[in-house]
């Protein structure tokens, strides 16, 4: 029996939710988000929707204790219109630094020993405080992170070469936010080093466009959604079955003493093992801002 | 090739679009709105998932044109907010109206061919609209209808009797709208008829039950999404696959005269074959009423 | 996680395990079989595949142990050139007894607590012995039974009508043998009485079909797989999401003393709820015979 | 609407429409093979499985002159016994070379215009023959060649590392067949090539492992099926949705005026275009020995 809980019911959350249901993916889930009205709302609206899906799925709503036995949680919740305004996922992290020990007490008070996976932002700090709260062990819980924006990375090399995004391999690092950065050594296309294939001087260019993909949709449409719900949903099935999935996410690296965007092996213990990286000293450099930045934010809430 | 096109790209519209997509349902995908930005930043956000989903789909925005040669075309469009805010599908209608006649229009145009499946409300008197400007045979226009409504009464039930919905057989009959009814002689549970299982009193309590659920959705998140777009895709599935899937949906009756919630068979050709019902005295006053009102707020469009 | 076994990994265990891998239904799942090269052969063959695959699974044979905690087992061992030669599914009973005998055994040792599924032959006797040799509650063990021979008459029923056949409901009843029956008193198409559709003369005319049908796959391949191995699926998801899902299948009716293709309601605790059928005179009769026919089979046993 | 023809209902064929029919994949399945009773048979097992099947699918069987609009056909006929007891798929050249010129004159005849995708061996020079017996593109005709052989090094390599086999990447190249190699030099594990992963007498170790595991496969169940099924259905859905996949297949190589096992971009014109790759001097030997005894058996044939 599969069991998952979504905390935080808003455009991600709920559409990690829909994925679940429409596709039969978990037997159980678990819906919780501060909105009464909200969450019984789209639970009543999922369950209207049953009889035309083939696939059956118990939802429970606001019951912190039902997630006692639930294989993984999913946090997603957040103030993005914050966010956006700003145009950095740092204006969130008052209110969500909050949430976070509000909602990582409650997990361990109920006993939760599955896996974490945090989407609030930001990302890596918010993942930080999750892990301490609830007390479970560094890799049972981790983020989302730059899983999502090596997938932005890969649209757009993939665009600019007219391949399809699956044909990019290689990693966005760092934070999932503004001090994050394309490792391009790491970037392959067709199995090749992106370098063989295209300038530098292109890669150049290539290299803010991600996170200008990722600000046109949020300016569009107010909010990202499908990418990231995408994201999430496929780490959880990474850890339900075992599947011991090589990506990038917000995992903790002891050689850096935080979480961070960075390869490792997803697995049904989270993220089982750090694949370290072999990067340019340009790279290491970007890297170590990267996490400069992330330890500066989380220890300012001490 | 499957192809398929969704206009009006709101909640509702994206949502079938984001199934479509996050399922590879189709493998073309043409998504249209008066909004630009939104309608750029749904497509940016799927192909930021595309590389963590293991279908492909080409997705294409703002081009009529691409439909000409579409399987399926899914109108969504509307303005939510006015039928939330009034209670009542019609408070849409005369912007959905012009909406029709422009989206009709431009189907024609194109050369349209495939069948059109209509959700934007008042869902028969748009599917009407629809049907007259594209030009195309009536059975290849018809609306979601209470194929919704049905789904909730089943629901309902399944609740109720403390059984899964899909134990519930049945129909909700007429109006996509206020004047729709619920034709209980035909609602079965384990393929027993309802009147063995409950007493009428306990029946006629559950009466309004479906659209009280609508509205508890509509007023707790804004508007409904999951329901209405599993049924839309799902109907979009039935034509495709040619399945003859008998089901209740917005139809063009002959005997009426007039689009409404009613069975038919719906394959290739869209609704097929209206299938007779035998109904109680009673149900037939009540869908002539349903009937009567669907007429008459079509023609005051003349 | 989801943890099913296949005890038998012949023609149709091996597309039950095949079904379940290549659309991840599973997280682990467990092959036993008399045949170690059989078993290892297709456990490899199956991790050939997945790499191309976008769904996980966890393979293990020959490991009874690892039942302990499996959500479902799915028992699908047999002769069927047995069955097939002498076109009676009792010719396998003798060998299938023991068989059952053995891994109902095993399966007690190991502590097995999940749901049993039997499509082993003769149905229903072999799940009477598999029950009694686990000592699981009567509810926790069921067969497949007529669940698969329902599908070929409502196959043949909607090929009759040319309709589809998931327009057609009813029951097959009784034995997965030859003394099973169709009751066409509850079979409706369309959500209409088949009587009021065709005659009684070609309701008739109908009456042997769905078995014939078998035969000639039987016949034409060597044995039946697909349709089988899709039950048997079917009622796995079933459990594994608590569906409560209304269907016939090889179930313990109180009242008979015995296991039989009957209607029930099938979820997390198995074959949850017998749901009673009021039959005509005639159906009782057959019914009865068939009930007969089974114990008597099953006690020559002892 | 997606249509497809599986010419060849052996063990393979059969796998290949299962995977269509359980999935929804395709709306229309064309099923052709020299034994009537065989392919009704399968047809009809399908058909019995289809009420418990989410996704309706038309069958038709024997007939050509379906395929002339067909999207894709995939030609899986053959005498696999010969192959197995030799030990080498060229053993069933003669046989299968005759069956080649007359499905490709037949498919010329139908005037099947899409895209042909063989299985049947030995591949490279079977997929010879039917291109140019229904003279298409060559583009147009691709086979599965090292496709298959590739996810078998890739489960090899994983095995070995204790790794997902998706996290492997690179190449078996050549004839799917004995003269086949892996080259090693393009293989990586976890982004990293494997030589800096383990050494060259461990990579040496497991050169010949795919193979061998392919022959325990068909020695221990008489055949393989599920993972070429799965390669098959794979490519197959890359052409149907234009998904510009990035894999090797066995393709028409200018430079080397044959069909072989070389990476290519596959999408809705089939392999639309090689990739070049960079080997060392010893790979391009192997290439060359494999390319020189394809040649030299297909020439055997005129």
């Amino acid at each position: 029996m599969r069991k998952l809980g979504v905390i935080g019911i808003g455009n991600v959350g709920v559409t990690v939710a829909y994925t679940l249901v429409s596709q039969g993916i978990v037997d159980e889930l678990v819906m919780i988000d501060t909105n009464d009205k909200k969450v019984l709302a789209e639970k009543l609206d999922f369950e209207d929707a049953m009889p035309r899906l083939p696939y059956h799925t118990k939802i429970k709503i606001q019951d912190y204790a039902a997630l006692s036995d639930a294989d993984v949680v999913i946090t997603a919740f957040g103030d993005i219109e914050a966010s956006i305004k700003t145009g950095n996922r740092f204006a969130e992290f008052k209110i969500n630094s909050k949430n976070a020990v509000e909602v990582g007490t409650k997990l361990k008070e109920v006993g939760f020993k599955g896996v974490l996976i945090n989407i609030s932002n930001p990302c890596d700090a918010i993942t930080t405080i999750l892990q301490r709260e609830t007390g479970l062990p560094k890799e049972r819980v981790f983020g989302t992170g730059t899983f999502l924006d090596t997938a932005r990375m890969q649209h757009v090399v993939g665009d600019y070469l007219n391949q399809d995004s699956r044909n990019v391999d290689g990693f966005v690092l760092g934070e999932h936010g503004n001090s994050q950065f394309t490792a391009w050594s790491t970037v392959r296309v067709n199995n090749k080093p992106l370098a063989e294939v295209i300038s530098l001087d292109e890669i150049a260019s290539l290299d803010g466009k991600p996170s200008e993909g990722a600000w046109i949709v949020a300016s569009g449409k107010g909010y990202t959604s499908y990418a990231i719900a995408t994201c999430g949903v496929r780490l959880a099935q990474a850890v339900m079955s075992d599947a011991k999935l090589f990506a990038p996410a917000s995992v903790y690296v002891e050689e850096f003493g935080t979480y961070l965007g960075y390869p490792a092996i997803i697995g049904a213990n989270g993220a089982e093992k750090v694949v370290p990286l072999e990067l340019t000293a340009e790279e290491v450099e970007k890297l170590n801002e990267s996490v400069a930045y992330i330890k500066e934010h989380v220890e300012q809430l001490g």
